[in-house]
């Protein structure tokens, strides 16, 4: 059995989330358009083109790491599921990437979920883990 | 220019989409393995088999909408970003989704991200929309 090859968008994220556990922005920023956006919908916040994204990458506090547990790639798109440690707390970050026609991220939308109590009503058909 | 087709896992997750919309558990049952397992790492809970995952949707409480805002699939691997809207309420969810080799769907990991405040100290990086 052959393994297919995997896409180029997918190579491109894992780069990408290689380059940010390293901490090498230079590699990170080679990745990224230069009027890159990115958006966290949660917070409502934008950081617009690559100086200033990589720098905010570059100053997040904390001594984070990370490992990729599903990077999928179709395309301009791709979508990556990342586990963030911080201090001993995991925190998943859901990540969807657009990418220009030259092969560069145009646009990052970041999502950071976090725990929450299960409402009632469905406890005949679920389990806790 | 041609446009290039959607990969199979792409296309499934689409119709998984489009059936939970229209509320057709059959169409929707057909997509999925027999022994599909459904997790929510927020809540740490798990839906096993067909049967019960497919109760677990049709049960779902009010009167809820989507649209799909992103499909991405690649091998035996899909992610989505889907828009819920419940009573004028945006909830946006993120699946990750993986294939048997007979292309059915048989994991999927939701992810229900809400609004938070952001931390300051990136002010300087940041607009708000």
């Amino acid at each position: 059995m052959t393994v297919p090859s995997r896409s180029a968008s997918s190579r491109s994220v894992e780069a990408y989330w290689s380059a940010c556990e390293a901490r090498d922005w230079v590699a990170f920023g080679a990745l990224l358009a230069e009027d890159v956006v990115y958006d966290l919908p949660q917070t409502r916040e934008r950081v617009r083109g690559r100086a200033a994204y990589v720098r905010f990458n570059e100053e997040y506090p904390g001594d984070w790491h990370l490992t990729v547990e599903r990077a999928v790639g179709e395309g301009l798109h791709a979508a990556t599921w990342t586990r963030f440690t911080v201090a001993g707390t995991e925190q998943p970050a859901l990540s969807f990437f657009e990418f220009t026609e030259a092969g560069l991220i145009g646009r990052i939308t970041d999502f950071w979920p976090e725990p929450y109590e299960p409402p009632p009503g469905r406890e005949h058909l679920v389990e806790r883990y």
